[in-house]
């Protein structure tokens, strides 16, 4: 058997497209279009290509969308006035701070930015208010890679509620809140991280299994029940060519992408998983776009007012 | 084999009486003991017990418990009012709003009150933003009751990390945060609830099970792998006679306590786990009063002043 491929990149266009008439009416209701402002300090080249991403993907459906940059020598205070500045402007719902910030920051930093976000602009859900609001569930924005997960499973038909979920990883950004979203959902969901024992066997269990540890290929064929959904939200830029070469076989293209470039992106799971999941995302081309779609739909969410009912 | 008895009561006495000099050096150098305000809206006759009992267990240890009553005719507002009286107290510390509030409130006025609460007050951890804190591994009040089957698990020497941990129920106030704090300890977490498929064969894949449903005597021996570790959230009040003598034998001296009362006090564990469990907390006397204890202990925390360090 051959694993079903679910292509996020063609739904989250789907999704995107969906939007646009409620940019168009928002835009027509306020006299602007839904804004997101998004803090970008210093230069890291992955932030880059992410801040482009969502730049292009907001623009591309009319949403107005700031890059608001700051040098990598800027200070804590330096971010948090930005971010006082975002949570005051009329013309931006939305306020996302890209991920790292530089580390000469310091390790609370990065809490202390998103906890100065206005909850009700925060539309990547990483303040302890939303989080809190999430575990409760109350009306929250959630993270957004979580959120496009569980939008991808239903698009896809895929069954949450009764079906035994997996999820190998606890970070705040997608473990934790994904454990939460789907439990809410009725799924009955076990986390797993680096201290579990026989890790492959309790991933065996699942209905629904999520990869989301950031290590490339760690999760092949023997952590895999035969017709299970597997969802791969790693994504590791890997320059090893040995483990290029034992993880893509010699007639795969990847190989060749990766001898032109001298690096591949690769998932947290392994291709020959392919042959025993039912359904499988691709890395790139699955979570990620949906992740941006989310972020749209969050700001779009933001602009409506409607956040705080309850 | 017959499990070990896990005595909640003998262990909240020993951290009462250990929590007595931290109520003693708060005394000595803010010039007032800790303060709790307790806040009862209406007459409940349960939560009239509940309320008595944590009185009483404050008073014990020179920590100063305020009861404050409101009819239950009084309204949201009303209650809000006296929450903000508290928040604004000098003399209290941690404020607590006993549950349930009258129906006539309205179903979202219990969560409008916790969250009312000023988050470096609230000893209970019902508000988002400390149950937010929680998710995100930072200092925060965590839910009394929870944080004492942590507690008690540490006393009892009974290892967390690498345990398969299996949590029946997903309450706000017991599954949810109890999921988070096991998997802060390297537990590997299950969380299952009404709609998990096979619930006793995934409740036997446990070191450590759970329950927190509120069926009395619903988890059975078939729930539970020989020598693994039970924990009995429940506190059933049962008043069917043809379930008592179900679940308790002819000699077991809870039939005649049920005789003479009309009720009794049954657990969500089937006393037939004890011979399955190598530990196992009794109804009553395991968890409750260990829930008791964090409250007071939580409320010394708060005057010590030292919850937002972060």
């Amino acid at each position: 058997m051959t694993a079903r491929i679910l292509d996020g990149a063609a739904l989250a266009k789907t999704i995107r497209m969906e939007l646009q008439p409620r940019v168009a009416s928002v835009a027509s209701r306020l006299g602007r279009p839904p804004g997101l402002g998004i803090v970008l300090v210093g230069d890291d080249p992955a932030s880059e290509v992410y801040v482009r991403n969502k730049l292009k993907a907001a623009a591309e459906i009319g949403l107005r969308a700031d890059l608001e940059r700051l040098p990598a020598t800027a200070t804590l205070d330096d971010t948090l006035a930005l971010v006082e500045r975002l949570n005051g402007s009329p013309v931006h719902d939305g306020i996302l701070v890209q991920s790292p910030l530089p580390a000469a920051m310091g390790p609370t930093a990065e809490q202390r930015v998103f906890d100065a976000i206005d909850p009700a602009k925060d539309v990547d859900g990483f303040s302890a208010e939303n989080v809190g609001r999430l575990v409760q569930k109350r009306r929250a924005f959630v993270a957004c890679t979580p959120q496009g997960i569980v939008e991808l499973l239903d698009r896809f038909q895929i069954p949450i509620a009764g079906a035994r979920a997996v999820i190998i990883g606890r970070s705040d950004i997608v473990g934790k809140p994904l454990a939460l979203l789907l439990l809410h959902r009725d799924a009955t969901v076990t986390i797993c991280h680096s201290k579990t024992r026989d890790l492959a066997s309790v991933a065996a269990s699942a209905d629904l299994l999520i990869a989301a540890i950031g290590r490339p290929a760690f999760v092949t064929a023997a952590f895999v029940r035969a017709g299970a959904t597997v969802i791969d939200v790693g994504v590791n830029s890997v320059s090893d060519s040995a483990l290029v070469q034992s993880v893509f076989g010699p007639d795969d293209p990847k190989r060749g992408q990766f001898e032109r470039r001298g690096s591949i992106l690769m998932g947290d799971v392994h291709p020959d998983v392919a042959q025993v999941a039912g359904a499988l995302t691709p890395v790139p081309g699955g979570v990620g776009p949906m992740t941006i779609a989310m972020l749209l739909a969050n700001t779009i969410h933001a602009a409506e007012g409607e956040w705080r009912l309850d």
